[in-house]
């Protein structure tokens, strides 16, 4: 499909139907993206306040066959915000859409525009005494509409689900222009296909999200937190099944680690540490939130004894208040920097079945032995066998130096996990990074029904062209 | 779109590439629903035994211009399984499909075939130690691929969610006989539009499940189950908030009764009785899942205790003993064939925002009363704002004296249902009955996008025909 430029000729016809103000000059930031591997180019920019103004915006650009690239707050890692290529689009901001609409505590629902920045539902849902459990390292600064359209996941998902289970309806601009008022409280609603999870995750190809009826859930009465070490991936494994077994759902997060990270907090001069005298090899960060009188200390405790009488965790810490909690989080969550500032040669967001990732972590690291001498740092949200897979230079030698062996990296890795049935795209998305790897991994008639609703549902291919499938 | 019938030509191109057991007599049963508002005629049954088998019925349908009636257990109550307008069909049962392929305990996964009765997978779960929570009346007789097609609700929706929310993957066959391998046992997968989700509750009308992977949980530890009187639906969402406050996630099922049902009980000679020395206009049946060493009688009591003195709950009991928590089920269980004995005049399967409950039952009940003498007996899932809203016709009177107000009855429903922003099909679906509902609520966007995917993916509308979208 050719797709014609956001020029001065489009502008004007924008100009008869919306006020000047919709308009602001493109800022650099909307043309970059946090791994710096796809820039824009020109591009127009449009900030629109109202649905209706989107639905204005998006009816034009199909009148006149120009590109729309959603824009939320622009955290996205797979290049889903950023045309690279092509002819310059309509960049739509949802950003001054940004108003919670409506809380409502007895239904544990919250209405939030597209545009909210995702730690602002968090502070909403928290001031209404209930939580919105979607949490993830960007929060500060990526938007709620954003996080629906790529699904995203991060630390709640064990317990919580992706961004999809934490949405009870949608409001949306469809590609013709139409206005999809799908903004239910409903529990339960069997009343036709649901467009609702087929805009979530289509990352702004088949619409623009634009406010969400979001799920809230009762505040754990108390929470804590602890840190197990474990002796291999294996056992990390196992003790999840233990702590199944003791605390059912109210275990939260359970996040594995590997040294290499630690080593990489400390090389890159991160003022974050371990609470232990000698870095171990794997450990687990695990979050509880109890219900009603349960003591969380006590429980962790007697869940480290358990495991510990088991010969799974040889060593371990439970946090003895907030403080200390927030500490040992503070070395999960600068990971992600600790990694920007070494740069990986290959990064990987992958998933297995649970049961599978003992034997992913192993050959994983026989494959890329094999390509040359490589630091891996394995780690993520293993309770739902999602890994951040990512190889890094060794010491003295920079992505620079592997530029032509990333290829064989990233086919080693997507290869192994896609044998195993595995995902290649665990919770970042496709965006314009993976396009080829769906293409080459994905299951043929699945591509070919996407293919048929994109067209179906977007036959000029004017939403984020070019993300998720070939333009 | 017209379609040809599944006629002797039909059948001898069938056999070229199929065996003659495939093929068996249409007996009564595929020709009847429950309700008996359907009635199929004449029919083609296949019973293949293999996904590739599906896979060639399909293609076969699709070349011919067949249409295809997917056919699980045949418990649906909008006649979404029985074609009883048209040419004559193919249909596809999946009773033989019935095999669990696997289970993994550890992942908490169980990969079943859709022809596997809803309560195998219940006994299959169990046995592996763990919980699969859809639960249903009609379980032991409606298939999993039924239930996945219809996205069925029941009683364990407030805590575990429909079964969209219980699958982590499929594999079906697509109308153009394509075969979607989807059986993923991934919690994190983002690598394109959801599939899953759109054939979930699209019963049968974009293609057929032929398996799923399914989510199961830790079995509670301990659980238990209360009937509490509450003096209103009001009184009955104040106890709700009070529930989730001091249990959390843990409160499993939150049922609403009224006496108009326990007086049907009695009346239709069903021996099965509350134990109250005199009926409660209201009362609520909870049921509580506990983890760890929590107590669940205890729980209950305080529970009790804090509603009572909060002046919601002015009597209850909590159930002593596993015998005692079935008899008080047994009440709700068997309300619906009380229902089924008086003959109702409408039924209906509504849903309103949680709040908005007392309000809809106060208006609905003067709606009624507007058209006529009846009676009305609502109750159901409230927890999940969902309520059979049934209207039954005074002693001495059958549901055949009220022919000619059964439009203005639904009429008045479906409109205040809309008005107050609810579903006029919660947890059953539109099938056949809901049709022209759904043309008159729905939303327009919605319904085109329906319209567009559905000639996208099937553009001969072979499957199911006349089911949720007019042929």
């Amino acid at each position: 499909m050719t797709l014609n430029p956001a020029d001065a000729a489009f502008r004007s016809r924008l100009s008869a139907d919306l006020p000047d103000e919709v308009f602001r000059p493109v800022e650099a930031r909307y043309l970059e993206e946090p791994r710096g591997r796809y820039a824009g180019a020109q591009a127009l920019l449009a900030q629109p306040r109202t649905t209706g103004e989107v639905a204005t915006l998006i009816r034009h650009a199909g009148e006149a066959g120009v590109g729309v690239i959603p824009y939320g707050g622009g955290t996205g890692l797979v290049g889903g915000q950023i045309a690279s290529e092509g002819t310059a689009p309509l960049i739509l901001s949802l950003e001054r859409m940004n108003k919670v609409r409506d809380v409502f505590p007895d239904e544990n629902v919250l209405i939030a525009e597209a545009g909210v920045i995702l730690a602002d539902v968090q502070a909403a849902a928290d001031a209404a005494d209930r939580l919105f459990p979607l949490s993830l390292a960007a929060e500060g600064t990526a938007r709620i509409g954003g996080n629906l359209a790529t699904n995203a996941g991060g630390t709640g998902v064990l317990r919580y689900g992706n961004a999809r289970d934490l949405c009870l309806g949608l409001e949306a601009v469809l590609p013709d222009g139409q206005i999809w008022n799908g903004l239910t409280r409903l529990r339960k609603n069997n009343t036709g296909y649901d467009l609702r999870h087929l805009l979530i995750g289509a990352e702004g190809t088949l619409g623009v999200i634009t406010a969400a009826a979001l799920k809230l859930f009762p505040k754990p009465a108390r929470s804590g937190t602890a840190l197990l070490v474990v002796d291999s991936p294996r056992a990390a494994l196992d003790l999840l099944s233990l702590a199944r077994a003791q605390l059912g759902e109210m275990v939260s997060a359970f996040e594995l680690m590997h040294r290499q990270g630690f080593e990489f907090l400390t090389e890159t001069g991160l003022d974050v540490r371990l609470p232990f005298d000698t870095a171990p090899e794997w450990c687990v960060l695990i979050d509880v939130g109890l219900s009603g009188d349960l003591n969380p200390e006590a429980a962790l405790e007697a869940l480290f004894v358990a495991a510990n009488e088991a010969g799974i965790v040889p060593d371990g810490i439970v946090a003895q208040n907030e403080t200390q909690a927030a500490a040992f989080w503070k070395v999960r969550e600068m990971l992600p920097e600790a990694n920007r500032r070494i740069g990986s040669v290959s990064s990987h967001d992958v998933s297995v079945p649970l049961s599978a990732i003992p034997e992913f972590i192993r050959k994983g690291g026989d494959a890329i032995a094999g390509i040359g001498e490589f630091r891996i740092n394995c780690f993520g949200h293993v309770g739902d066998g999602n890994l951040h897979y990512n190889v890094f230079p060794t010491p003295g030698k920079s992505r620079a130096d592997h530029e032509n062996q990333r290829p064989a990296i990233k086919a080693a890795i997507h290869d192994l996990i896609h044998e195993m049935g595995g995902s290649i795209s665990a919770e970042h998305g496709i965006g314009r990074l993976k396009v080829e790897d769906l293409e080459h991994y994905g299951d043929p008639a699945k591509l070919s029904a996407m293919r048929a609703i994109k067209a179906a549902l977007d036959p000029k291919g004017i939403m984020n062209p070019g993300a998720v499938l070939r333009a």
